[in-house]
């Protein structure tokens, strides 16, 4: 533990900058890289990033299928037909589920069929059981008329042959599963889940698991951060505890660097650690140190950086800011490694009235947690004031505001939007 | 594959009950049951549910923990401090990172100390280092004065030993695991995830590896229903496809029954398959059947029973349909058994204009696939208006509308809620 020698956290000789210019750039510098390629099956696919588009090798459903239960019939043998003027047809026999019919309609002709059920040859519509009358073993009514198509789905209406049943870049949710499992798609090629490398530093840091002494505390970056790696799409490796040592910690770094698609280390919470942390980064090589130092609060003292091609994050110790920058940093490399847009909200988003003023800086994006309460049947959200070294109060609040970097804070009764947390 | 007596969709006969009374029933009916407490490592808590109330053993962060770079001082030492007068200070030593402090402060002393540092006895604030000027190397100015406990965290503030760290039936998410590491909660008790089985029925069903005949279908229901499980937080279990025999639905039933927390059946699409899966539910015992037709579109054919204490759900064939009654009916059920609240926005809610009329029956839910287009600045949902058999649509859509029971449709222009997928 050294101190620096000028200002308070370490960055006030960088100029600190806006986050949304600095993420543009953090992002910028990927380069368009994405993780490698992997084929999975169909189940292990939800969740996971389509590597390219995927193509139906058949037409979907692969014939012209029934979509109520009743009657196939040429639809111009039905036009006309109304409840007192029924056109009569006659029964040419029985479509079987999950076989082909031998019936071939003929003029004047029907056959029964179920939902899901095949069109005989012949047949262009399918009269619906509730419009018809059966009138002999052979015989029936028809109470309505039907178009050409009515009550079908085409051979190729689900999806053509050759034509798109994904895109790529696509999250795979449990519909796409569906109809991938439709078209006979039973493994698919998906991005790999970035590796995040997920390291906590400082001399007074003891793992969850070991008693600490007076003085020492015990690693909560670590845990969370693993945490929001998961619920970002990302696979987080756990590299433990560095003591501040410059050695130790660069040594790590390049260990970490090597094998992770992404670094991300907690400095630390004080300044020594961060200095130290800080040139460890620097250290790494080319191009080095992007930002250092962000218009934000919590999380000012947060450095992007880029070791060869692998991106680099040095961020806050205190827990709070680490986990804001990391939603507002970290996950959108996350899914950009994997070809998602960065930017996709991550749970509900809520609007409600501040509860009481904010105060703010102009140019500085303030990230302030919240509760929701109703009051009086309106959403009310109430700022949780805390320290940003408290974890309880991330765990006591519902969501979180923005006040914008334009804004010098925001009123009470004001409508905000609430980015809630999944529950 | 027989035709019922009745109408076309083999409900007619019943009366369809409102979606949102079919829910307050079908809940009701698992009397508060929840599934089993497993203990899980810490990482493997995110996304589960905890079983119960989860207390601190010791004192949060356990001692008086600096929240700045500066220096630890008596408050009163600095009262009336500015920067045209400081207030004097011996500076008493350092406080090393980790190690409880062996200084004790005296009148008119002061420790250096950093961020996460211990603050040694006799100190009740720390005074920041931009707010100081050193002197000599055992002097410090004061350029202004600071209160008790100012830039510090106190010993219990993040937690009291024996007070809550989390509630029972929390979410674990990122946050949550960071506050259980840095209070030493390596292990934790969680519900089990709720098994669901899940089966398809119709002897025009063929798995997805298999190249169906003529007239056959490949079963999506499975894999778009067991993924929905995975992103509801249940565990599925895919016990396959059942031909139209009484015999071997019922047996299949019953075993599924004797294994599952909750049994899925989608049950072909047609009436004769529908008739054939009711009558085998019924069969399995009592209570039984509590729901057979809902005031829903897509999704009227739906069965809610309970067998002994297992709930069993009938969903319709058309994958559509059994999604959005999996949304509206299985998902609470899964969360109820985990001890959450039955509803929760499983993704982000827009607020966007409708973009044209929407036609629907008063006294029935409609829920419409949309996707979301920007429009001179405004969000416009559209109305994708395809056949429930079709998967395309739904993979298309980026989320959905319901139009309510009160309501006789919706109109263009009008503000609606879209549930969007996550993306």
């Amino acid at each position: 533990m050294q101190f620096a020698a000028g200002g308070g956290d370490g960055v006030d000789f960088f100029q600190v900058v806006p986050v949304e210019a600095a993420r543009t750039q953090f992002l910028a510098s990927l380069g368009g890289r994405l993780t490698g390629v992997e084929e999975v099956p169909l189940l292990q696919a939800l969740g996971r990033v389509t590597a390219g588009p995927i193509s139906a090798l058949f037409d979907l459903p692969g014939f012209d299928r029934s979509t109520v239960d009743g009657f196939a019939v040429r639809a111009r043998d039905t036009f006309g037909a109304q409840e007192s003027l029924p056109a009569y047809l006659r029964l040419a026999g029985e479509v079987q589920m999950g076989r082909a019919p031998d019936i071939v309609l003929k003029a004047g002709e029907a056959a029964r069929i179920a939902t899901g059920g095949m069109l005989p040859a012949g047949a262009d519509a399918v009269l619906m059981l509730e419009h018809s009358e059966v009138l002999a073993p052979d015989e029936l009514g028809a109470l309505r008329s039907v178009a050409p198509g009515e009550n079908v789905i085409r051979r190729d209406e689900d999806a053509q042959a050759g034509g798109p049943l994904l895109p790529g870049g696509r999250l795979v949710r449990s519909h796409d599963l569906g109809l991938l499992a439709a078209a006979g798609v039973t493994r698919l090629a998906v991005r790999r889940r970035p590796r995040v490398a997920v390291l906590s530093s400082g001399d007074e840091v003891v793992p969850p698991e070991q008693q600490p002494a007076m003085g020492q505390t015990r690693d909560a970056n670590s845990y969370a951060l693993a945490g929001a790696t998961v619920e970002a799409g990302g696979e987080p490796i756990l590299l433990g505890i560095l003591p501040d040592r410059y050695d130790d910690v660069a040594a790590a770094l390049r260990s970490a660097v090597s094998t992770a698609d992404l670094v991300v280390v907690s400095g630390g919470s004080s300044v020594g650690t961060r200095d130290l942390t800080a040139k460890a980064i620097a250290g790494l090589g080319q191009p080095g140190i992007l930002v250092h130092g962000l218009a934000v609060k919590p999380g000012k003292p947060t450095i992007l950086a880029l070791a060869g091609q692998t991106p680099v994050v040095g961020l806050p110790g205190h827990p709070v800011s680490a986990l804001v920058i990391f939603q507002l940093l970290v996950r959108p490399v996350i899914r950009t490694l994997q070809g998602l847009h960065p930017d996709a909200p991550a749970g509900p988003i809520l609007t409600a009235e501040l509860g009481r003023n904010l105060a703010s800086a102009a140019g500085r994006l303030d990230v302030v947690r919240v509760t929701v309460r109703t009051e009086a049947g309106r959403l009310v959200a109430e700022p949780l004031l805390g320290k940003s070294g408290l974890l309880s109060t991330l765990v006591q609040a519902d969501g979180w505001v923005e006040v914008p970097e334009a804004r010098e804070g925001l009123r009470a009764g004001e409508m905000v939007q609430v980015h809630l947390f999944l529950r």
